[in-house]
């Protein structure tokens, strides 16, 4: 399969958002995804872009997207985080993951930063053999702990302020 | 204890490092801080900050910190991390690391943001079961994954790009 990896530009944004839905309803999560196209779009193509995208494209089709966004690290300082890795299900298999990890990491180099994260499902056994085979650090002993906005509400309404 | 919590200003940029490297030492990976004071206030007080932080203070004395920036999701758009929360040795066991957390909570309200993260040790025992009470999903199923320095330029040496 012929295709190109390139950053994204506004005119992705219908395909970016379409590929976050394909995953959102294969994870049978869709009712989660509260962004919409509009959102996308202001906060990755404006001024001030919240984050950057890469895509991977045929001709004919957008196969896949990295979402990366700087984080702050208080050790390392700024450091780059690969917040989404989505590739079409009709793609996979073809290694259009792979090279969007390495042009994401080719990104992370040029900015300088001390460090490249991201985040992996446990049971994601390929993944995590693929991830310590490239020599990156698969660190089990941290949760993700959140706070959703009905949390953060019922939180401040039980609590003396 | 008397102390107040407040918005960190430039002139904490000293005392915010302290707790940083305090903390970094107690871990016994005082060599793992490569970032200095001046990053420090470069980033967090200059016209763009990379991050907020907040301090918990007596009059002759900064106790804590937590740091906060924001990162997007492709779900949620732009949700609040809790990058530290940082309680002196001295100070700890008085609930100045639950104000802190408050203060966060608060300061993600007043954002709008649909949800707040952080991460949390799996040996933490009391620390989870306290997120879980207020609310807090736990997440045990994700792996964080890091590529440094080293790993990112061994990566790209030997890879065709």
């Amino acid at each position: 399969m012929n295709y190109t990896i390139r950053k994204a530009v506004e005119a992705d944004v219908a395909n970016i958002f379409g590929l976050i839905e394909e995953l959102a309803i294969f994870e049978k999560e869709a009712d989660a995804v509260i962004i919409t196209p509009e959102d996308l779009r202001k906060d990755g193509f404006g001024a001030s872009p919240k984050f950057h995208c890469f895509v991977a494209e045929t001709p004919e089709d957008v196969l896949g997207i990295a979402l990366v966004y700087m984080r702050y690290s208080t050790w390392k300082g700024e450091v780059l985080h690969l917040e989404d890795l989505i590739v079409s299900e009709k793609a996979r298999g073809k290694g259009i993951g792979g090279k969007l990890l390495t042009e994401v990491i080719k990104f992370g180099n040029s900015l300088g930063v001390k460090r490249i994260g991201w985040e992996v499902l446990d049971w994601n056994t390929p993944a995590i053999e693929f991830y310590e085979h490239i020599g990156a650090d698969v660190k089990r002993d941290w949760h993700v702990v959140q706070l959703d906005e009905e949390g953060i509400e019922r939180y401040l309404a039980n609590k003396e302020l």
